[in-house]
């Protein structure tokens, strides 16, 4: 077995992958108007985030949020240097995202045998099939494929979750030729100790390079795990404006780690990102409104109600 | 100069000291009746909180919230083993707080003059000039004294704070004879990259056994600034149940970082704390339904859906 270890010297920029036109909305419980959708993407690429998922190419059956997919991506004006994924979770859903112009899809499974069952009607050993299957047909029509794996730090049906499970999931997806793999805390109930110990057991096989984690908020550890993950050189972190997503598993709890929260982070510290925090900030701000819900990001809370202070006195 | 650095080994228990029935109710719009303050504290100490802030001996004119200083404290049932330290801005609160039957009280000053000028009309200088008096006074009367620095990681009036000044006084403080300084990032600006930046500064001069951390999660960091702190050695932590207190620079903003939240981390890193979790998360729900808020804590929020959607099912 090939071991990894964290690199001596790491980069200095993050990258941050925006999930939350994708992952955000689509656990949103109101339909959003496609042209809605289509301003949020090219708000968040013009703040300069350098990869915005922009829709799910899944079967409005499943989906209803996601029925738009088609006139979303191809209305969206693209900039370059910007990655716009599309989740693609059969082979029906990469031929429809190449159709309608995609150059990179995502596929996701789950660590737990219950997860996918009850997600994805299969056992485990035949999700992995499948996204083997999936990702082997997506790269055949040259895209490019980025990986989820689901519930790596606890199950909502299982509890607990192996870190070795969850790295060798890594590793399968990996060597299937996806190019990173996110790892995701899909209920939030991670804290800096399990994500520590589930990234020792993952970089024994996948290099940090290939690497990113993508946290929940739900118990509020997003942060502080999102913290201990670059402390192990991981310098990919996925996270949704304004906190966008719900947990369908913790009723009236907070889904995504906000982006927000985590650009103010990551500048504090003295990392790179390339985003603006104020635009992302009023992004945050006007999809709220849209939705009319508060948002869901403290640091972009505080941040306008500071700007909001200011302009009174003026 | 005398350098400290962080010990070699250092401890696996993280004492927690509660300041919801001080600085988060204090910081609460409604006035709160005695007896539910009463109950708030008792609750606090059965759930195996070491420490518990009690109230605040300061004249009702400032803190009115606070007039009910004298009962509340005689009111409580105390637990042996279990700290109560009152808040004492001035001699007259020192001796109203022995005749209360008080054993430990707590002094505060800020870093930046514009603070200490807005809040306590008088410049730095003189505000540590004062609380030295204070507390030899009150060291002379044989109670334990404890240290609160505010703005640490930042000032609403002056912006950025320099990390050699906080230093400079914790370590007044730390001669001055508290035995124990709290660092409070009372606006809850800084990152884990300004906590770092800072401790390193006042690690140098005062020991990690003589220092405690209070962060308010105003920007959504203060888990991830807790984090940090315990990596460098720092073993106490200020937490409010429920998130009480909100942020008087920040109207609509979060206030202390919430008790729930730092227990749910401390214990997933596998530290002990000698706490209840399901106690705290069920002293939270009462808390917030006697305020008629929702709770502050996402761990908490989090906790009570799960348990809802476990009784429904029944």
């Amino acid at each position: 077995m090939r071991r990894y270890s964290t690199p001596a010297t790491v980069s200095n920029f993050v990258k941050i992958v925006e999930v939350g036109p994708r992952d955000g909305l689509q656990n949103e419980k109101q339909v959003i108007p496609t042209p809605v959708k289509i301003e949020l993407i090219e708000r968040l690429a013009n703040a300069g985030l350098p990869v915005v998922e922009a829709t799910s190419f899944v079967s409005p059956k499943w989906v209803p949020q996601m029925g738009d997919n088609r006139e979303v991506f191809q209305s969206i004006k693209k900039k370059p240097n910007v990655g716009y994924p599309v989740l693609t979770p059969n082979i029906r859903g990469v031929d429809n995202a190449v159709a309608a112009g995609a150059s990179e899809v995502a596929m996701f499974t789950a660590v737990t045998e219950s997860f996918n069952r009850k997600n994805t009607n299969c056992s485990t050993e035949e999700a992995i099939d499948r996204m083997v299957e999936v990702t082997k047909a997506a790269l055949d029509k040259g895209l490019k494929v980025r990986g989820y794996v689901s519930c790596v730090l606890g199950c909502p049906y299982e509890g607990v979750v192996s870190p070795i499970a969850v790295a060798q999931m890594a590793k399968q997806m990996y060597d299937a030729g996806c190019y990173e793999i996110s790892l995701g805390d899909t209920i939030g109930v991670g804290t800096a100790g399990s994500m520590g110990h589930m990234l020792e057991e993952v970089l024994k096989v996948v290099p940090a390079e290939a690497l990113a984690v993508h946290c929940h908020d739900t118990y509020g550890q997003a942060l502080a795990n999102i913290l201990k993950a670059l402390e192990y050189g991981i310098r990919v972190v996925d996270s949704s404006v304004a906190g966008l997503g719900g947990c369908p598993y913790a009723p009236g709890a907070k889904g995504n780690v906000a982006t927000e929260d985590v650009v103010y982070m990551l500048h504090g510290m003295g990392f790179e990102t390339g985003t603006n925090l104020d635009a992302l900030v009023e992004t945050g701000r006007w999809i709220s409104e849209q939705l009319g819900r508060e948002t869901g990001s403290r640091a972009g809370a505080a941040l306008l109600s500071k700007k909001v202070a200011r302009e009174s006195k003026i």
